[in-house]
């Protein structure tokens, strides 16, 4: 194991009706930027939830609304504005990461002279921040407990993560049924989403075990309760375990002791930048095509993957013979993409999701490899190239 | 799920070497009070380690060590009127659960105006306190990373637990090396310990499901690494394996969402209290009893033992009848029994442990029935009295 440091001090308030615990952010002021996404909290009730918890507490509340999927710098240094007009003192992110990332550069925004794009390109510049409160509508990016944010440029085709320790929400409200709304398709992205977070920690030759057990009860629950969340959006069972196994998929548990770069997620990355596909079903189209590259690169990771086979899937087999543990593997990787497929509903291949040709494989494999060097198996350009081929 | 809060600030510094990260103590004061046991820690280095960070970041250091197996009043009183005359800080304690709990309420009794043992009789007189580290030499109690502390006034046969947030450590120190010196015995007694932790979150009626496979998974991890730790004293992955589960099996994280009373150690508090046997002991004595118990009281414990069995300790059969669920379940009640007896060398009765007669245990009985109410599974006082004789 690895020497690690765990420092997230976001409190969590979990549960149905735990809005009211918002009040506590009469104890850092007044006043609050409200950063949310589009009319949909308004339909589903939530913005009056947040709004009554405002009224009770003598918060006055600012707006900025139509945070884009993937939050621009421009709608960022509008919220920047509001708060140095205003003398505000937090922001409050209703909504998913996109939102959240967008209330984070915001406030950190609000205490630097410059222009906010400078705490993206250099994260070292983030010395001040408002206090940062969240509710989270949807289960799947984690922003809700780390220090991380992603924001873009479009101008500029940039797209950056930043971090601060200032980023990390002081509270976060995790109520699942602010997510009986998610439709299918993206409670299905969102649970892919969720375990290719837990594999992109989980797959490495270190030997931090109990976070590997933790990673494999994620998994667990994610194959339990996402067909279940895609059936009956109302299970409040299914909505709480998937709604925790998001943010512990991510906040940095799982990796403890383990560091290493991630893997698919650099690979679709491209995916969506070049043909904006919904990042969920990339990972989960892109995941079983990765795992058999890996064991053709480097045959150390067949017991890796034997091992997730039976303690995720419950495979048995003979571990003690290379044959044997290929055996398994390879029908881990058989169940992993029968259930993206069969029980989440995803589509299965590239062109099922209106990628026709092959025109930017070669470029995008070229930027994925760039960013493999560190990764648990390191692909060259031509093996990425493959792994988009294998699941056209 | 039920509804929960998650809200632990202590930073965790993890690994061999970590000891430097102590020079945060700095940004708490110039004066720390390092509370501490006996001499084992200036045999094994760690008092020499921690002293050269105390001189190196220009912290004065005053002790208070003799902190007692079970930290007698007394012992908090000395610590509190040394803080008081010497206007110190911070508390900085070196050692295991003892050492934390008796510098967490020597922390608190700082701040107030009278007798520290109010502090313990009732936790909401606690309303400041002085900052308080941890340096963990011990994998057992999880105090290095949670609210709670258990004092005694032996004068007067108390024994009290308090809590406050204000107990949480601002940082704990946890290196795996300084556990090395840790005897065969207690390190068998520590990793009961952590089980039956474990064990007291896990069995529930909640759906709480991500949890317990992170339960699951803390119990397959004692299960893999307990024997080597025996072992081999000095194998890094063991120790670290260990240490980090004692964290988490009791800093809440596995009991979220499923709160209910525990069970085999109030049964076992009565055992240490009259006949002074080792804690570890005699959890490992009364569990497979206890679970014996409330399955005869209870059919439908069955199904969760059953579901253990399944989880950790890999067995099969039939879970659709009844019939294969009380095989499922028995053969894992077996499992543990010979765990904590073939593996981890801990006697399996109340004899071995130097018990020979029954003349407390209707006493005992009553006081631990008692405590059982909100129990997982209630039972009356002659219940526990058949567990005690199960296990003479």
């Amino acid at each position: 194991m690895q020497n690690f440091e765990w420092n997230i001090p976001t409190v969590i308030e979990f549960g149905k009706g735990a809005i009211e615990k918002l009040s506590a952010m009469a104890e850092s002021g007044s006043k609050a930027l409200l950063v949310y996404g589009g009319g949909s909290i308004k339909r589903t009730g939530i913005y009056d939830d947040v709004m009554k918890v405002m009224n009770e507490n003598g918060i006055t509340v600012f707006e900025l609304s139509g945070v884009e999927p993937n939050p621009r710098i421009q709608t960022v240094r509008k919220g920047v504005d509001l708060c140095k007009a205003e003398g505000i003192d937090m922001v409050l992110a209703v909504g998913g990461g996109s939102s959240i990332d967008c209330a984070k550069v915001v406030a950190a925004g609000a205490c630097y002279d410059g222009d906010a794009w400078d705490l993206v390109l250099d994260a070292s510049k983030i010395t001040k921040c408002l206090p940062v409160y969240t509710v989270l509508t949807m289960s799947a990016t984690g922003s809700e407990m780390n220090k991380n944010a992603v924001i873009s440029d479009l101008t500029k085709n940039e797209k950056w993560g930043t971090h601060s320790p200032l980023f990390k929400p002081r509270m976060s409200i995790l109520d699942p049924t602010y997510t009986f709304s998610v439709p299918k398709k993206h409670t299905a992205a969102g649970t892919a989403d969720i375990m290719s977070h837990t594999f992109e920690n989980y797959f490495n030759f270190e030997d931090a075990a109990l976070q590997k057990t933790f990673a494999e009860g994620i998994l667990k629950t994610c194959i339990k309760y996402g067909p279940i969340a895609i059936e009956e959006p109302d299970n409040y069972e299914a909505r709480a375990n998937l709604m925790w196994a998001s943010t512990n998929a991510i906040n940095g548990l799982i990796g403890l002791g383990s560091s290493c770069g991630w893997s698919v997620h650099p690979i679709e990355h491209e995916l969506s930048a070049f043909y904006d596909i919904t990042h969920g079903e990339g990972l989960a189209i892109l995941t079983p095509a990765w795992m058999e590259a890996i064991m053709k690169k480097d045959p150390r990771t067949i017991t890796n993957i034997a091992v997730y086979g039976q303690n995720v899937w419950n495979l048995t087999g003979n571990m003690d013979t290379e044959e044997g543990r290929l055996t398994i593997a390879q029908r881990a990787v058989e169940k992993t993409r029968e259930f993206f497929v069969n029980s989440l509903g995803i589509p299965g291949s590239l062109h099922e999701v209106g990628i026709e040709d092959e025109e930017h494989f070669e470029k995008m494999a070229e930027k994925a490899s760039a960013q493999l060097g560190g990764a648990f198996v390191p692909l060259s350009k031509d093996e990425v190239v493959e792994i988009y081929r294998a699941v056209k």
